[in-house]
């Protein structure tokens, strides 16, 4: 099955945090592909990424990337598939990397999702794929009720503890 | 004709900011509506618009808001749909708005775009749409062109200032 | 006995910041209650929670969460309550957190306190209290002596140390 | 009437920015007191305001100003009343300020709102003081009830620029 | 006389502040030619102007850039000619274009300069070309004495200024 | 009569800024001189500035600066005379100056002030000198109680105003 | 014999980072005292610390607090003594407790310090006195002389490493 | 063989992070010298070491330092060739002494590398070297190219863990 999502960090060091979207793509159903292609070392690869992936028959890139991280843009830059940006943290607590990401000017944006974020960049990924993709959509339904579901689960196993703070 | 894209924002005075996106949006040939709810002034509204707007036909929110803007966060609680938050800046020069709509936790992402990028998040909507409308597709990749030629005619414009310069 | 002020946070993993409150509550024997609800995952359940606030008896929402922190104003928004945000640190040292609760625009205000700072929340949930209950009022100007006690009681210690250092 | 608020700002030059607290005190039909005293150029006077205003029948104190802004936790230090700190901008868009009077230590909270946030200190102060004032409470809800119909009004003047921008 | 220095800006709105790179390149009677490029819109023109280079004789690149300022990176990795990267303030008081600039990864540095400091850049990039220069080196070592003249000559001026002062 | 305070700025547009500690030495009555040399420009004339202050009679320097503000620091490497740093606003707030001011390396303190507090800087070089001269101290209270009757009259003034607002 | 200097902290458990000042004055022969007492939980004792501290003797105060430390400001508002300020690091990576001592209003200056600077307070007290005594004066040239030959002897040490990387 | 670059940072604890440069001049062949001096404790040190690096055949200055690093502008006020500044992370996340070494004023550039950047300092002097040096030129490319086939490699390796996820 043809990819519809991929997935690009700026190195392969970027997987740890970047693995939590392949993950929840796999939870989705959703086809995917990975790859770790640098924006400075293998511009080249870059570039052949991102002009081929259209007619690869992906829809969707998710990129992450840390420090001045240019590669969201840069493939924004060469294609007109929507990009998602994961700023990934390694200094300045992530704030270089989120500048980096989101400040993009007029022309070429890229939606980016919050530091280390990349278990988001999916869902958005997803919801991307949804406009199209009615049962996709129900699936997200589903999916943020079972996140209810958990939330609400964990507040009821709170009420035990509350007795012990209690008047 | 359905609105396909809703511009939200968070006060009638983000209107300045917030009319980029209209304007790119109209050439685009993108059916879209604008309101302006506030998240804490107007919960309920906000709640009934982001309720409906998949059986509206929207498929894409624009929800621009400043200082701790809350506004995409909350309506992309509500619904399935892809939400692009546009930090408008009213202070601390828009750091605050940024950091309150791109740091959403798991489960919950908000495509966020630059400080005051309207414009960006228009584009974004259309890359966006532009999925399943090959169409609209080839109408940004012509857009991306337009841009193109823009730089490249004011960088031969430029030639000319450089003989002043020039040893 | 029902609670007077109702503790809540954005996830269950605040507990460990959170309790802090729950404990100082207990020492000035003011009857609460605690929820871990999120604005973004559960907005229904967060919704009845304020809006039923008032009728139950609650005077006092102390409201913590992380990162894009929306739960305080969102709560705001829906009650006439004071509701004392909390922010909770768990990324950028806690500055996201922190300016999404405290920048709330004019109509809607959150009462912060520190980043981390649930302690102080409860101390002033307490003070907001004790502006009609004299005997609080008391038992806080107490809590305030007894602090005062504790820090003189170290500067005494420290007396013993000054010796090594003097010459 | 006695003033059951009590406005204080660090400078007078922090007028243009403090009357808006005034303003809202005045719609709430609050009563209220103001002053201009300095934590570090009268400490004295300071000292003998706070000591004093629970006895004068003060219930909440706002306490505005800028820089390294120690008035309001001065003041909590001092009595306890619930102490608005309100960040008043005058260097470093007003990041020092904020700093200065939200990062309390354990034991004296200062309830802190936005950078230049004196408005939404008076309508804090109005729901502190409505806790145990029902009549107090019903004008809250309504003022929040004209914010509202305001926000909304706004909405509709907004559909008439709406057709201008659509398809 | 073919250019030894090449300037190049994100776009022609950059000129007010990279023009300062050029009359300082004048000043030091080094050939230089200005471009106003794109990384974002106009990758492949900025994938030809990197690789065609240094065989058309340029040794120093001084790039410009604002906000998500990904041009001095992008160039940096399609050469191995020294980048001066120039952040321009145009949001974030500079703060993005700095570290979009400055952080870039192992492998592929970018020599930056200060906020919007295209002077510096150019002065850099005569230091550089003096290291095979002695001419050159010489000529930097007068205009450096010349800056120290203007500053001891104001500094005399001053002097005048002085006795209204003193006691 | 020779001067007891040096003062010293980066360069002469610095003089706006650090005219206040002129003025109020001259309210002090303690003599000083004015110099603006650049540790980077003219670092022969501030090492041999630096070198001489004690044997001239100088028991403080007050240096200004702003940017990467290195010049406090030099002189203060250079002689033990006690060097008071104002960080001047000229570029990110002023907060590249105040860092470049305040963190020095154990070894070689710089006694920094508020940005542009050359006023500031001017009452600690008179606090400092007055350590062993009685009568400045005495008339450094006496300053201080002027600030304090100044204050004190604002807000007498204060008080007309705020029956405008009371009800 | 009367302490000269008095080292005061916000909390006992400022003494890790403080007690490198009493080291160095230890070294410098300066007699001092230390005193933990905090500017919020105990107004009074600092007060009466603050008001007696120039009978007793004292000359220079070092003060260290941490969050929103407002401990040196407050003590510099109560006396004429040269207060220096020690921004504790202990949230946000210390700038909180950097802001809010250094950017002190016009009339109160105190003189700070680096983050966790306690030992370069201890410095800068040393050479406030040292401007009436010369023989302190001397003691200080000498420490500096020592940190120098320090570092000339590691820069040597490093000769033999500097082997293995040589070509 | 003499040294052509000089690697000087402000303290010996600064060499693990500055060792990252010798290994890289190492492995490009070029022949260097290491130096650790601190601009504020031994000043003459550097001035003779700035001053006598030219004529001593260094083409090129590495200078890293933390917290208020002067080290590189201080060196760079003192020679015209070329200085690249690395700052050290110590405090503030290495923000500091990023701002410390960028934001020099006009006349004096510092070509500023990533904080803790020492790799990328290194790379960076050989490009400046190789500018009049075709050889090192050839190895500059041929350094770049491996380090393409590294990610390369490293990107078919994340190919087997692709599949794992793949649906």
């Amino acid at each position: 099955m043809r990819p519809k999502v991929s997935i690009i960090m700026g190195s392969s060091s970027d997987l740890p945090v970047m693995e939590a979207a392949a993950k929840l793509l796999n939870e989705f159903r959703i086809p995917f592909e990975i790859n770790a292609l640098s924006a400075h070392r293998t511009p080249e690869e870059v570039e052949s990424f991102a002009r081929s992936a259209y007619d690869r028959g992906v829809r969707v890139i998710i990129a992450g990337a840390g420090m001045a991280a240019h590669l969201p843009g840069v493939i924004a830059a060469m294609t007109a598939i929507p990009v998602i940006g994961v700023p990934v943290k390694s200094s300045l607590e992530g704030l270089d990397a989120l500048l980096s990401i989101v400040q993009m000017p007029t022309g070429i944006p890229v939606a980016t999702v919050a530091i280390n974020g990349a278990g988001n960049a999916a869902i958005l990924a997803a919801q991307i794929l949804s406009i199209s993709d009615k049962e996709l959509y129900n699936r997200l339904v589903e999916y943020k009720e079972k996140l209810k579901d958990k939330v609400i689960k964990a507040n009821d196993d709170l009420s035990n503890i509350k007795y012990e703070f209690k008047v």
